[in-house]
């Protein structure tokens, strides 16, 4: 992994059925499940995960990792302790500027 | 990395011009241009990298590495050496299956 280049953390396509999609890649590739509920769910491979999100949820994304979301627009504090904003390249595609937690240690 | 799990090589998008469209990637984020033509480039980030491609060559997918193709389907020979396939999942989304080229060390 090359410290000084951005990380993708996720790209992001949508299914109809989560657990089914689930089921399809797990069946058929070495990956990890990170997270599953009916709504959502990340699958872990080796160097990024997958997400697999509901059409009405969320849009086609990928994930940039960034340390400072404000040059990016307001961003919106999700429940795991991420934050993000959603921009658009020039094409209309969209990428996810993505903030990871901060964890404090003493 | 966790070597126990598949990596994604790319994930691709698309996009009108492809020089435009570097330029706007470039800009924004720490990647590196690992391949630039009229018709496609491969931009470099720090786990994975993501592919621009056009609407008339390429769909929309993700690629994630394998050893044997032959579990897929035809394999198509790339000009770098790679070789690949495309599968739907359930959705419908694009998935290659790619085998990079193998370097014989003496």
């Amino acid at each position: 992994m090359n410290k000084s280049l951005d990380a993708i953390h996720h790209t992001a396509i949508q299914v109809k059925n989560i657990a089914t999609a689930v089921s399809w890649y797990k069946e058929r590739f070495a990956c990890q499940i990170e997270y599953q509920d009916e709504s959502w769910a990340m699958i872990k491979f080796a160097n990024t995960s997958l997400a697999l999100v509901l059409p009405d949820q969320h849009p086609y994304h990928f994930a940039i990792i960034a340390e400072d979301l404000a040059p990016y627009g307001d961003a919106v504090l999700h429940r795991d302790g991420t934050s993000s904003v959603y921009i658009k390249d020039q094409d209309g595609n969209n990428v996810e500027i993505l903030k990871l937690p901060t964890f404090v240690t003493e």
